[in-house]
């Protein structure tokens, strides 16, 4: 069959609990906040380039770099997300604002079509001499991402002709022939905004761009030394000291090890993924295969998160999965949903559905405050009660990603070919496609991610022939599901069931996907995880927190046969929590070591979603339990 | 009673194989191995003040600091080193080493009695300009420090008139005087020499300088932003940002809190808690006896390891004491020994020993290989098999810290006051001493620490009258005692068991210590111990080490109900193991997350001495052994 392509968020509706909440949230809160943050904080008027440049917001680091040279792509992710965020619900305010920026970024781009406001405003003397560091087409990316994401709402194009012209200087400057550059950004992240463009418009030159800047990757001589030394500099004087850092250590099609900066090596995996599925290249789907084992074997936090390091924002050793210090950065998580939503419209494997929502639903969206104004960078496994959101940051790409996440998560629901639809997500929507050649009026109704019954309704304008694909997660133990109360043979192919059959309106198809707590168990070399589980219910992994326990979570223990309970809450709006008898240290003075364990005294363990974490006051926390 | 007195070491032949076999290695391997070492490195020449200066060996941080300013330490902790080494045998080519050292030495000395190499051949215009970065009269100290051990040692004291001469500059330079300045080192050292200095010399000039330095720490305005500003820095663009590095952020009796650099710590401490005894000051007691108890319940590893964080080598919150990332400087738990002898000696209390001798026989010990010639700086209490030893470091003062330690034993052992004599470890010794005015052969013979069957012979000269007081480790759970095949009562006062009597020649105690396997727990703060036990027999921790397993060793699991067996061992010449029948994961592969753990196959455990893990190649290795 032809490949599945994923419905793109401005058709689907989002109806449900869950994610009307957040989109609202992130729609009347977040987005309104952010823009009041990048004009706090200089960044919406450095695209005025301001003449004399001001003195630097953010210092520069000792090595000479700072942040702000992307500054470009917050805004660029700012758009995007508000974008996707007013698919939900037209805002002329917001719209007015995007405008007042479009206007900037017009006046700002030269008129060979170049367009940073960095290097416009700082050293125009200095564009593209350093790929390496200094995030010049990243910042094209993330524009061009914002200017696609526009245009499909709203149908301007004002930013992305302005973007397309940009296209065409970067074309002028990058590629094999003679005299250009052979060169590509240190952080991966135009590829798959040109894929983007590409799926868009039907632009094959940004294809062909985007295919160029991944096979160059890592070729040899390598670029960013021959660039260093272009310039006058040492290209061992390279503060991350390997090229492993931005994955261009190798071509990438022999790359097998996921290693670096985590961010960068899954924006870069959804570019090779997607242009594996464009171009039917099997040598690319080989590499991306091996490397998504690699992560998943030995790498990814049970949340989905990414990276342990702080010091390269990024991977180490395999198994090495600390808790405390968990680096797990927010955009990682976010862009491991990119790559995971590549990989499964490769061939349609329900485990990169499975990796995709506990990503989304865990190491994602806890990024995001419950009120939708504060944020984690990053997000440790456990806290003695230290960390705590935050508001903004001197590098605030995890503010806007995962608010273009949360509000572009309709284009995640679903997929379809001329002849099959395929839900992999749930949570609620509504939505209206062409399928077995017939435009069928289709609805999923589900209080998903907390319960699991599901029903759908699908209303073809005439009877239609096609496949319903209904994804059946990896958690799950007893699904079970039904046509018009008829049951289905549960045969499942890589995780869906498809249901085929002449189509007719008022069919409904329900599916039932059971909840359970289970226990996890990490593997023996992840040492920090010996002797404990993880929780989880559905696709969300829990935590214990100090507000719902009268003590450090440290002092709990889970007896190995306590019976964990789901129980609805009114917690948040409604959740479920899950409950157990547990036992727990008393609160008498107990010395640093002893031959003797004190007696523990019985206790209650709640739990619940760890992306709730940190909205209720300071506090510890804890995703692996220590059982008894 | 009057306050008991360590027995020098030079008073002490250590006589039992545990320590014999230490002491020659470090005679015949450790201290030639790291002449050679101080030569190859060029600190030797560095005392030749060589002009011009050479370029630096050992490049500057980006800070403008280079660690090269403390070679005059390395140079001094050496001489000490070698000096105990000579007591247990003369070696006429490490003296002459010495002498030439001395030469040189004699021959940098400023007219004006000023002695540091660095700044004598670098910068002698900027002498005294930054006492909390440059080590300064931390050099002195430790070069005082050998002076004094070579004059115990040899009676020579050349370099103690060196010393001396430049003390008399200190003097003129520091104190409460107009004129003088009102400072004290960044690195607590000289302190202690000085007091050394006194309790061999009698020298209460060097007592009151001492006194001096202490009492001065943390006074405002502060000494070190004071210099900061006269030499033109500013003093918040402090690498370490707070005075608590320095433990200089209080006045000393108000301090609570241990805090900062853990070396920098101890050897305050170590200081302090010889002048409370010296001077009877109540106040300063009372302090160190506050920091003790917040060291003791919140923030020593089981090891006598100390500080959990490399970017201070220090201290950090309360209960974060992580295993695989422990920094637990060699220097740190050596200096622990350092300040438990002064707190042992204030009021006798066995607590003090007893984490002398855990910090002793573990976090300090385990930082010399068996062969004598490599080191750990960092001391981990769990390893992947990254870490090894290595054979030298650009920052050398663990190697020589070590080694002094390891050498100076003997000085550790007893401790008298005219009418007692007490002893704190076991070994195997043999002494003369004046107790209850007669002079008194005491021999002492055991195989410490593997086995507690301890013999001790009481010859004096004719009948005396003293108490001998015998430490009874706290981990010691049935202690029993003879005194010439006559059971002793086992009334014990603070951990010592105190016989007093008529000793007359011949007379025989026999001790018997039985030591068993013992799991420790630790506190459920220390979270990443929760489910994990210690193993301990005597005063020895162990670990798990991939040498005697076929696998890494965080795939064993230890059940609680198994029996653990102490069995002797060839390995080493002769040592203790611990054995336990136990489970393993097996050799297939699994996932990195499971909702039902494998079943565990059986498996042997056996685990060897903490402090001598990476003597057999590289592997992994576990000091907390999660339980199931």
């Amino acid at each position: 069959m032809a490949r599945l392509a994923p419905v793109p968020f401005v058709d689907v509706r989002l109806t449900g609990a869950f994610w009307s909440e957040r989109l609202g949230t992130v729609l009347e809160r977040t987005i309104p906040s952010q823009h009041a943050k990048l004009t706090e904080m200089t960044i919406l008027d450095s695209l005025k380039l301001p003449a004399p440049p001001p003195p630097l917001v953010i210092k520069r680091h000792a090595n000479g770099f700072s942040v702000q040279v992307f500054w470009d792509s917050d805004v660029g992710k700012w758009i995007e997300a508000a974008a996707y965020a007013l698919a939900h619900r037209r805002d002329a305010a917001i719209e007015a604002q995007i405008e007042a920026i479009i206007d900037d970024l017009a006046a700002a781009q030269a008129p060979d079509g170049y367009l940073n406001c960095w290097y416009l405003c700082r050293e125009p003397e200095n564009r593209w001499t350093n790929l390496r560091d200094n995030h010049e087409l990243y910042n094209a990316g993330h524009l061009l991402e914002g200017a696609v994401a526009y245009f499909q709402t709203t149908g301007r194009r004002r930013l992305l002709d302005i973007m397309e012209r940009f296209l065409d200087h970067i074309r002028s400057q990058f590629g094999p022939e003679p005299g250009k550059r052979r060169g590509y950004c240190g952080h991966p992240e135009i590829e798959l905004a040109l894929i983007k463009l590409y799926r868009v418009t039907g632009d094959t030159k940004a294809l062909a761009l985007a295919s160029y800047f991944v096979d160059e990757r890592g070729a040899s001589p390598h670029y960013f030394d021959a660039e260093a030394m272009a310039r006058g500099a040492d290209p061992a004087a390279f503060t991350q000291k390997t090229h492993e850092y931005s994955q261009s250590h190798l071509p990438v099609r022999q790359q097998t090890k996921v290693v670096g900066h985590a961010v960068r090596a899954m924006y870069l995996y959804t570019a090779m993924a997607d242009l594996a599925a464009l171009q039917d290249d099997a040598s690319l789907q080989s590499a991306c295969e091996t490397l998504w084992d690699d992560l998943m074997l030995t790498k990814v936090y049970v949340t989905g998160g990414l990276g342990p390091s702080a010091s390269n924002e990024g991977f180490t050793r395999d198994y090495d999965l600390p808790n405390a210090t968990a680096y797990a950065e927010t955009c990682a998580a976010v862009a491991l949903v990119f790559w995971a939503q590549r990989m499964l419209h490769l061939d349609m494997d329900g485990r990169y559905a499975d990796m995709l929502e506990t990503a989304l639903f865990n190491g994602a969206l806890v990024g995001l405050s419950r009120d939708g104004t504060s944020y984690f960078y990053a997000n440790p496994l456990e806290s003695d009660g230290t960390p705590t959101r935050w508001h903004w940051h001197d590098c605030p790409c995890c503010t806007m990603n995962v608010s273009r996440l949360v509000a572009s998560v309709a284009g995640y629901m679903i997929s379809a070919n001329p002849d099959t639809l395929a839900f992999h997500l749930y949570g609620g929507i509504d939505t209206t496609q062409t399928v077995g050649g017939v435009s069928t009026k289709i609805t999923e109704s589900s209080r998903y991610p907390f319960d699991g019954d599901i029903q759908i309704s699908i209303d073809p304008a005439q009877p239609a022939d096609f496949t319903l694909l209904l994804r059946i997660p990896g958690w799950c133990r007893a699904a079970a599901a039904q046509v018009n109360g008829q049951r289905v043979a549960m045969t499942l192919h890589n995780g869906y069931l498809a249901i085929k059959r002449r189509w007719q309106a008022g069919d409904r198809v329900s599916l039932s996907l059971p909840m359970q707590p289970e226990r996890i168990h990490a593997h023996p070399a992840v040492s920090n995880n010996a002797g404990r589980v993880a929780l989880q219910h559905g696709p969300l992994i829990y935590c214990i927190e100090e507000s719902d326990h009268d003590r450090a979570v440290q002092m709990l223990r889970l007896p190995r046969n306590a019976t964990l309970t789901a129980t609805p809450s009114p917690l948040f709006d409604g959740i479920v929590t899950l409950t157990a008898p547990a036992r727990s240290y008393g609160t008498d003075p107990i010395p640093l070591y002893m031959y003797n364990d004190p007696d523990l005294i019985p206790a209650t363990l709640t739990a619940i979603p760890y992306y709730l974490w940190s909205n209720r006051g300071q506090g510890s926390m804890l995703v692996w339990i220590p059982e008894t």
